[in-house]
C-alpha cells in the first residue's frame, strides 16, 4: 500500500506543511524510515524529531517547522490512530460459507457472511450481514449477531447470546457459560440452573480468552462501545454501561452494576452486588468491596479514593521503620514518666 | 413450558397457600410478571412483596399471607434453586455421532453418547453413557469420561485425563497440559517432563477457560462435587478435596493440598507445597504462603485469620495519618525532654 | 518401557553403586515401588530413604550407601529431571496431514509435519519440519513455525505470528490478538488498529490459555528459552528477553521491556512502559509500577526490594495493634504535658 502524504493529510482533514512524499508504512519516530509516516504525541519524545528518518510526521502546530513534511494536527495521537488505519489489513482472506462448517438449516445468514471451516452455527441463530466467523467458533441456538460483527477463532457463544453491530470478539472468548451459582445444603451442593443469557451492545470489543457468564435469570449485559481486554472475568447478571474500559485480568463478581465511561485497570477485583458509578476509575490490582460514587478515581485493596490511596502507598515501605519508631517512643515515654516519679501505665 | 403452581409445590414438597396459577417462567420479585414464579430469600427484599406482579412466590411461613399465591418453604433460596430447574433447558439439541467428528476406532463410546461435529476423540478413550461432547472438544488417548458428563465447546483433555460421572466442563477448559516444571542449569534450562495426569471426581463443574495441569508424577486431583469457576489456574500435583468452591481467577501452585468444603474467593493466590485444611475460607485476593489449619476463615496478603485481617483492613486507610501522628509525637517527646533538661536521644 | 538401572546411569553419565535392577517407572521416595527409580534432591526428605521401596535412587555421594541401588549424581534434581524423560511419551499418535484439516494451497509444509483434523492453516504460512499441529489449531496467513514446534489443541496464531524452533504452545493459547489500544475522543472511542505482530524465539514454552497480543507497530517479542505458564497476559509491544520464567496469571502491560533470566511469580502485575533488568525476581502478587534495576529481588504492591518487602509483610498484621499503641502514646503525652503545666497542643 502506498499513499502520498498529501492524500493522507486530506483524508484526515489535516494541513500538510513542507514537501509531499510517498508513504508506504507507519512507525515510531525512532524506528521510522523514509517511506514511513510517524507522529509526535508526547512532548517527551520531541528530542527524536531532529534525528528521525520518517518521511512525514503528524505533529501539533508548534513542531510543524521542525520536520521536512509535517501533517499538522490539533490532536496528533488521535490522528496517528486514524493514520494507522491506512496500513491495517484485516485478518484472513477467506470468503463465503465453507463446506467444512456445520450450519444448521434453520440458521439465518445475512448477506455476504463469511463462515470459515469448522464453525458450528446452531438452530435459529441469526448472523447479520457481513459478519465473519473464523475457524472453530461455536454459535449456539438462538444467538443473534448484528451486522459486521467478527468472531475470531474458537470464540464460543452459548445459546441465546446476543451481540450488537460491529462487535469484535477475539479468539477463545466464552460468552454465556453458566454463572457460578450453587447452594450448600444438608443434602450436598445444589446447582442453581443458569437460565438467563448474555447481551452485548454495538461496537463492543472483547479480548482473547475473556469469559462473560450468562445470567441466572435475565441478562448479563455490556453497553455500546465498551471495550474489554484479555482474560477478564465478568460474572452472572453483571451490567456494564457504555464506553467503559475493562483492562486485562479484571474480575467482576455477580450482579454488580458498572456505569458508563468507567475504567478498571488490570487485575482489579470487584465484589458482587455493588454499584460502580459513571466515570469512575479503579486502579490496578484494586479490591473493591463497596459501592463507588460517580466520578471517583480510586485504588488499593481495600479500594479508597485516589489521594488516600497514593498517600497510603507512600507510607507502606515506611511501616517497618514506623514500627521501630513506635517502640522507641514507648521507651522514651516510660523513661520520662519515671523521671517524673510515675510508675507503670497511667 | 407451563406448570401449575400446585404442581411445582407438590414436586418440591412445599405447601401452596392461596389461589393456584399457571406458571410459565421464573424471575426476581422486581422483574416477575403474572406468569412467573418468584422467591423471597433475603429479608431485605421483603419490601418488594407488596408490589410484585409475580403469579406465585416461594416464601417462608411468616410471609405466606403477604401474597396471593405462596409456596411455603423452610429454605426459600434452596427451593428457588430447585424451581429454576423447571424452566431450564439444556444447551444444544444435536444427538448422535456427527460424521464431521474424528473418533478413533479404538475409542469406546457408551450408550446414547452425543458427539458434535469437529470433536476429536483419541485412541482407547472411554466415553460413558449419555455424555455430550460439544464442537471443538479434544479428548486425548486413554481419557476416561464417566456417564452423563458434558464437555462444552473447545474443552481440551490431554491424554489420560479421567473425569467422573456427571461432570460439567465449560468451554475452553484445558485439563492436563504440562505443569510448569523447569530446572535452571549451567547448560541452560531443562524441562522436567510431566508424565502424571489429571483425575477429577464425580459431579465436578469446571468454569470456562480454567486450566488444570497434569502432575509431574502421579495425579493432580479434584474430589467429588468440587466446583471451580472461570479462569482458575490449578498447578501440577495439586490435590483438592470434595465439595470445595474455587472462585474465579484463583491460582493454586504446585503440590498444594486443599481439604474438603474449602472456599477460595476470587483472585486468591496460594503458594506451592502447602496444606489447606477442611472447611477453610480464604478471602478474595488473599496471598497464602503458609499452611492453614482446618476451619479457619482468613484473608489478606499475607493471609491472616479473619479478625486480624478485618482489623488490618480498617487501619490501612489511616496509615498516612498514623505516619503524621508519629512524627508529631516524636517532636513532642523531644520538646518534653528539653523541658526536663535532657538533650538528644536518651 | 523397561531399562536397567545401569543403562539409565550410563546414559545420564552417573555412577551406579550397588545391585543393578530393571526399572519400569519413576516416582517419589514415598510412592515408588520396586520397579521404580526415585531421587533425593532435598535433605528434608532423607528420612524417606530407609523406608523407600524404590528399586533405584538418584542421590548425591553422601547418601550412596543408604540404598541398595544408587545412581550417584552431583545434581540429583537435575538428573531426576533428565531421568523422567525415559518414561515420558509424547501426546497423541496421529501422523501425516489429515483430510479433515483445511490447509491453504499456498502454505509451505516441511518434512514430516503432522496436521490433525480440524486444523486451519492460512495462505503463505510456513510450517517447519517435524511440527505437530493438534486439532482445532488456527495458523493465520504468513505465520512461520520453526522446526519441531508443537501447537496443542485449539492454539490460535493470528496472521504473521513467528515462532522459532522447538517451541511448545499449549492448548488454548492465543498469539497475536489485537492489543488493547483505544483513544477516547469527543466523537467517541477510536480503535487504534494493531498492525504489528508477535515474534517468539526458540525453545519457548507457553502455558495453556495464555494470551500474547500483537504489537500496535513493530513486534511483541519473547527471547529464546523463555517459559511462560498458564493464563498469563502479555500486552502489545512487550519485549521479554531469554531464559525468563513468567509464572501463572502474571499480567505485563504494553511496551514494558523485561530482561534475561527474569522470574515473575504468580499473579504479579507489571505496569506499561517500564524496564525490568536482567536477573530480576518479582514476588507473587506484586504490583510493579517503576523500573527495576538488574539483579534485584523484589515484592509487594507497590513493589519494593525484597528486604523491605519482607519487613513490611511482618509488620502488616501488627497494624491494628500499632494503631492502638499510637493512641495510648498520644494520651500519655497529653497527660505528661498536663503534669508539666502545659495545656493543649504545643
Amino acid at each position: 500500500m502506498a499513499f502520498t502524504a498529501s492524500f493522507i493529510a486530506k483524508t484526515l482533514g489535516l494541513t500538510l506543511k513542507g514537501e509531499d512524499r510517498e508513504i508506504t508504512g507507519i512507525n515510531t519516530l525512532e524506528n521510522a524510515g523514509p517511506g514511513d509516516i510517524s507522529f509526535l504525541a508526547n512532548r517527551k519524545y520531541a528530542q527524536f524529531l531532529s534525528a528521525t528518518r520518517a518521511g512525514a510526521v503528524i505533529v501539533s502546530e508548534e513542531y510543524a517547522d521542525k520536520v521536512s513534511c509535517a501533517l499538522v494536527s490539533a490532536n496528533p495521537y488521535f490522528d496517528f490512530a486514524r493514520a494507522v488505519g491506512f496500513f491495517a489489513k484485516p485478518q484472513g482472506n477467506f470468503s463465503g460459507i465453507s463446506e467444512l462448517a456445520a450450519v444448521d438449516t434453520t440458521a439465518e445468514l445475512g448477506e455476504n457472511v463469511t463462515i470459515y471451516p469448522f464453525v458450528f452455527v446452531g438452530p435459529r441463530a441469526k448472523i447479520g450481514a457481513n459478519c465473519k466467523l473464523f475457524p472453530g467458533c461455536y454459535v449456539g441456538e438462538d444467538c443473534v449477531l448484528g451486522e459486521e460483527t467478527v468472531l475470531y477463532p474458537n470464540a464460543v457463544l452459548y445459546a441465546e447470546t446476543v451481540l450488537g453491530k460491529g462487535c469484535i470478539v477475539h479468539a477463545g472468548v466464552v460468552l454465556g457459560a453458566d454463572g457460578f451459582g450453587f447452594v450448600r445444603t444438608p443434602l450436598g451442593i445444589q446447582k442453581i440452573p443458569q437460565i438467563g443469557s448474555v447481551s452485548i451492545g454495538e461496537n463492543v470489543e472483547i479480548g482473547a480468552n475473556t469469559t462473560i457468564d450468562r445470567a441466572v435469570l435475565g441478562m448479563t449485559s455490556l453497553g455500546d462501545s465498551t471495550k474489554v481486554d484479555n482474560l477478564v472475568q465478568i460474572g452472572h447478571n453483571v451490567v456494564i454501561g457504555k464506553e467503559s474500559f475493562i483492562v486485562s485480568q479484571v474480575g467482576i463478581s455477580g450482579s454488580t452494576k458498572v456505569g458508563d465511561r468507567v475504567t478498571m485497570a488490570g487485575q482489579a477485583g470487584i465484589a458482587g452486588h455493588l454499584t460502580i458509578g459513571n466515570d469512575v476509575t479503579v486502579g490496578p490490582q484494586s479490591g473493591v468491596a463497596k459501592d463507588i460514587p460517580a466520578g471517583l478515581t480510586c485504588g488499593g485493596s481495600p479500594c479508597v479514593d485516589g489521594k488516600t490511596f497514593l498517600r497510603t502507598l507512600a507510607v507502606m515501605p515506611k511501616l517497618p521503620d514506623m514500627h521501630k519508631r513506635l517502640g522507641f517512643l514507648e521507651d522514651e515515654i516510660k523513661e520520662l514518666k519515671a523521671l517524673l516519679g510515675k510508675k507503670g501505665d497511667v
